[in-house]
């Protein structure tokens, strides 16, 4: 079995020689820019321990869990742009808009939407894609929610906008490895509460969401007890998920 | 076989009843805008047609159809924002961004592109849905060179900008009607002169590109030629094309 930061390896040398797609002529500059932003790969590194957990070489999840990454980065790119968020910089770095122009920002994000579904249709089921849609549009319900302040409340937010990537990052695999649809329940249930288990992590780093809600003792609870519960979905999997504790474990005391 | 109005009815119905994801909540509001925005529906008519030229009932091929028309709203719809084209009115109509403001409008682009991809997910190829993101990366591509100045020459800025995706509605349609790639060779030769017949038109409609270059009656020269060498293509096929010459005919001589 691999360990997360060799999974991250493989999906930062699959991200970099990515090809593009040759139409995209001078616009892959801004794509790539995006892409190589430095991030955590927290998503794509989920989808190859699934996949590997889940009986398969990470190797051929690296198009799903690519497809993961720059739907992820669509997000991020669009959400930086002047009229939603007006973020100049990610991750240390001009963002996409702030560095190339508000246009090609624009047209940056939709570039990576479009390559996500390239490499999503890589796979000969077509359902690798179709999750990844369900979540894409997930995603964008959860912006909208987010920019128009019309949630019902936060736990629909963050499910849409976090939870749902998250648990396309185990769907995902589940599919390139080929697992049942009746045998996917408890991998799913465990999906659901990394989501849960990120977000509450992020609110307690940035002192919002469910610090406000729950106090930061409250939100150090509500993690733990969902770290404990995704630990309990994978010991309902028959495999070998030592692999995806250790990240419930990481996710659970991270410090950025 | 069934007239372009017939389909474009079919089309229209289509659109107008189709569900889109729950979890985009009020975004929704926004997308249904976007499609229903008053449209000559070209490239679904060309699809459905296509489809049942090659062998199937028109309904059948209606999901790809509708995602051809959603990535050509999706491109509209981001090509109208002020960073773009800022263009404030479309098809006699507030343009989405002018309707719902800039971030819902990026948001409703966004939501177009992937529930685009949904619908050519449905199908249990993922032939389709490989064609449509092809055909939008194109499209995408052929953005940029047009927004930076940057195109090598007009061919490949037409060919990208618009012969994209009008290929794509000839192409997507063999998909679904199951037409084997060996014999799919003289449909999309066709599927690539209609582009272009319909490119050089526009162009005669609005004075610019082919009419600039080659003058109005050099313009309306390259037309004819096109829609011959459609025609011939056509003849190519062993199947009842009448209504694809019809509407290669129809496309020659439009006025709007």
């Amino acid at each position: 079995m691999r360990t997360p930061d060799e999974l991250r390896e493989l999906v930062n040398g699959y991200l970099a020689e990515l090809a593009l797609s040759p139409d995209l002529h001078g616009q892959a500059e801004s794509v790539r820019y995006a892409i190589e932003s430095p991030g955590k790969r927290v998503r794509p590194v989920i989808c190859l321990a699934t996949a590997e957990a889940a009986g398969v070489e990470p190797e051929q999840a690296l198009p799903a869990a690519a497809s993961l990454e720059l739907v992820h980065c669509f997000s991020l790119v669009h959400d930086d742009l002047p009229a939603l968020d007006d973020d100049e910089e990610r991750r240390g770095q001009p963002s996409t808009w702030k560095r190339f122009g508000e246009a090609i920002g624009i047209l940056a994000g939709d570039a990576l939407l479009a390559e996500a579904f390239r490499l999503a249709l890589s796979y000969p089921t077509p359902q690798v894609g179709r999750e990844l849609a369900r979540a894409t549009l997930g995603m964008i319900g959860g912006q909208y929610l987010d920019v128009t302040g019309t949630a019902p409340d936060q736990e629909t937010l963050h499910e849409l906008k976090t939870g749902c990537l998250f648990a396309a990052s185990v769907g995902l695999a589940l599919w390139v490895a080929d697992v049942p649809e009746a045998a996917q329940a408890p991998w799913r249930a465990f999906g659901d509460e990394l989501g849960l288990l990120f977000q509450i992590v992020d609110d307690i780093l940035d002192g919002d969401g469910y610090v406000e809600t729950h106090g930061a003792d409250g939100a150090r609870r509500l993690a733990d007890e969902a770290a404990d519960r995704a630990r309990a979905r994978l010991g309902e999997v028959d495999a070998d998920t030592s692999v995806l504790a250790g990240i419930v474990d990481d996710l659970a005391v991270r410090t950025a």
